[in-house]
């Protein structure tokens, strides 16, 4: 009877070259907007208004593209990641068409990748997971790999299957926004006159404020994403584990991390592609969240004068106010208040 | 003066046959189904996608039903259990129409019993509440008693009316789905291929997942139900009260309790009625709520071959993994975990 | 590089009769109205229901006013009062068209008033704030001043302008719905029979109920307007300031006090304009809000037998249930559970 519940997939389960078709397909809504704008307090004109979406071509404002990333990386939690000991990176992630307000999303998660730790005790599951839309368009197509508890250390161990996973995605497979034109765009409405063309390589941006993480909001947003990842949400459970309380889904950390890097990166509408990614430390509730980026990269828009892209890293800390850009050791290891390092990739308009 | 602010009706304002025409109508949106999926994360595939909704033959993905029943229930507090001690009980709770993003709900309640309690300070009143949308259709349609001070105990008691409840909805009262079809119902994008016929009466059924509960949850999810029971909201008179701190709305815990249950009953899309619930013990922030279900009972549905419907006992509990499935001690009263029992009916595809 | 991020305006940074025009338009949608919701718990019949809405002649349920106003505010900050030492007072503040969902707010300030403060540290700026729809209809017309820190005490103090404000709205001032009509409106659906005769100028209402206010809970509300203020987000920097912890965004109050207002006001639809206001405490996560409020004046609409106006002055406490109606002292000083004054007109029908 018990095999009614999920009890979710141990490192045993994953087949290379499996499809799982996630479950519940998602509606996104003006009510999923207006929460995410609750939970961040994000400023991008072109997701605010649809008056200046419309002025840049898009037929409404769309979503945040992170919240459709979350959305999309919600679904495919109960059979990737419910046994997951930790969520170990990302690569090679894409965003295709825009969110809009109506849409549906859904998930499927191929397996792409195998490879059982030398502890015997746990492995890593590659997957790319590809969200659609109720057209079949591609919203986000990324890669991602976790470490999955074996269910009997005594099985044996799969043939190792490693993808290669690229550093980051080349400028030229970056989806640019179709029907879109950038000459008008109204810099004062945005809230910041800095363009592509006033960022350089190496540039370090402070992204000043901080904001301090409650409970009731990283669990009202991971469930908003219809993410069950139980270290989030039971108390009961986590005051007898390892740190003794919940566990912010790192998702939460990102929408946090962007919502911030507005003041100082205000043009930058879209996150084009999410190159790497790690949850360095843990954060938890009553941690208060910093942010600052650097400019990686820079590059044009094939056939678009009126568009660039820029390639950044955003370093979140925590009780860290980040003035001194710092985020690795001598020894090459994250320091202890960095909670995200996030390598990708955002248009701005010229 | 005093007069313009409502105080509530105390036990002897109470008449039998008295017919209440709540106030604030409300219309519901994709907002509050956005705020409800934040709050209780509920994974049904019928409340989540407009596109899987439409697939059965609905117009659009419908609220929760137990949102529409918040939001029904909400509207009575004013004019039935401002002064409550106790909110009893429920029975013979019909589930009409589905209500969509749009519509808008209204509630009368007539009062169908009365009896003072033999202390002379208290009496129980009972009330039949319906619901009905801009339509005139019913949306819910229930039974509840509730215990109410006396304004002064010297009043006489009114004569004793207590109305004959049936234990259960009759499976052939309850309200199917017109113009539904779930021959292409998809297993897969529902979350589980367990349907109507592989449930057996007396199967239990953990649901695994605990949920710990915040004070800004739960009072964001009762004032969204515009339900002002004042034990909900303010510290600083419950800080002198029996608990020391604010009550938990027993809806909000009805709720979580429900999206728990997706786990082990993916397919039951639809509650179809109430017959029996109780709020055994006071819930508090800080508590960790799990459930767990049996099958009290099967039924066929009348013209339907694609359709069958479960009735079930979920019972929550705080800080009590349900693995034990206990709930009553061997005196017959519930144990001090238990916080809902609730007996009901759900529809689910064959 | 420093540069592209906004360290907000000083004193001297602002120039007597200089427009700001505010960054990030906002669509407000059904999202906002249910969030709005779940934050306060209103209940005005007008703004819940989209029929009750159009039995008036409204095309649909348009946004609590202060909903609105919350959003124009938001976007002053980044160049008005993100330096502010404290927000002094509001005056002139006149409510035009109803928002409804769908609609785009921005927001322009213009510069009306400064004097520098004797200590030479900081001044006084006043502003002149006018939030417009996507038709260029003005949302609301208002001025507020707030005492902003010097950059740097050696800068020469610009000549003192101090802008002669009103004292209140002109009742004639007020902006009447247009197409509306009352002669049927329903008192059993508003939820209170007491219409606008029915109240006396110095008539005092006590709000009876009591919220308690959450950290998640005014921060998603600030967030949701969009407002930056940093002392309400940040406790590792508050911790180290003079309270010691977040301070509560004041318009979260006077929208608390404005649910709670319901209560004896079921009626008030509409706020008109705002008079005056002063949050004359801060307030913290923890305590609970109460309300009370006293008739000032009455007036009569032009052309409008449907309708008239009250003048009120609502206070907020906290802590302490307002059935003394106390909120000066012996000394003409507001005593220390009052954390806000507000003198404001709402529209009432006859």
């Amino acid at each position: 009877m018990a095999a009614k519940t999920n009890a979710g997939n141990f490192f045993e389960d994953f087949e290379l070259g499996h499809v799982f078709e996630h479950a519940t397909p998602r509606t996104v809504t003006d009510g999923d907007i207006a929460l995410y704008t609750a939970l961040y307090g994000g400023r991008f004109a072109v997701q605010s208004s649809a008056a200046f979406a419309r002025s840049i071509g898009y037929a409404a404002q769309p979503l945040d593209d992170l919240l459709a990333f979350h959305v999309a990386f919600g679904k495919t939690v109960p059979e990737v990641s419910l046994n997951a000991v930790a969520n170990l990176g990302y690569a090679e992630g894409v965003f295709g068409v825009p969110v809009h307000a109506g849409d549906t999303i859904r998930t499927t998660s191929e397996v792409i990748g195998l490879k059982e730790n030398s502890n015997g005790k746990t492995g890593v599951v590659y997957v790319r997971s590809v969200a659609t839309n109720q057209n079949g368009e591609t919203v986000v197509d990324y890669k991602r790999w976790v470490m999955v508890n074996k269910r009997d250390t005594a099985n044996p161990a799969p043939d190792a299957a490693v993808p290669d996973l690229s550093d980051a995605v080349a400028a030229t497979d970056l989806v640019l926004p179709s029907g879109t034109d950038f000459s008008a765009y109204d810099t004062t409405l945005s809230g910041s006159a800095d363009l592509w063309g006033d960022y350089g390589v190496g540039e370090k941006i402070d992204h000043v404020d901080g904001v301090t993480v409650e409970e009731a909001e990283h669990m009202m947003a991971t469930r908003l994403y219809q993410n069950t990842a139980k270290v989030h949400f039971n108390q009961f459970a986590q005051a007898q584990g390892r740190f003794g309380k919940r566990l912010v889904y790192g998702g939460h950390v990102i929408s946090i991390a962007r919502a911030l890097s507005f003041n100082g990166l205000a043009n930058a509408f879209r996150v084009a592609a999410i190159n790497a990614g790690s949850h360095t430390n843990p954060i938890f509730a009553g941690d208060t969240v910093f942010a600052w980026s650097e400019v990686l990269d820079k590059a044009e828009c094939e056939g678009r004068d009126d568009l660039g892209a820029l390639r950044l890293r955003t370093v979140a800390t925590k009780d860290h106010p980040p003035a001194d850009f710092s985020y690795k050791g001598e020894d090459g290891k994250y320091l202890p208040h960095v909670v995200l390092d996030l390598d990708y990739w955002v248009l701005m308009p010229r």
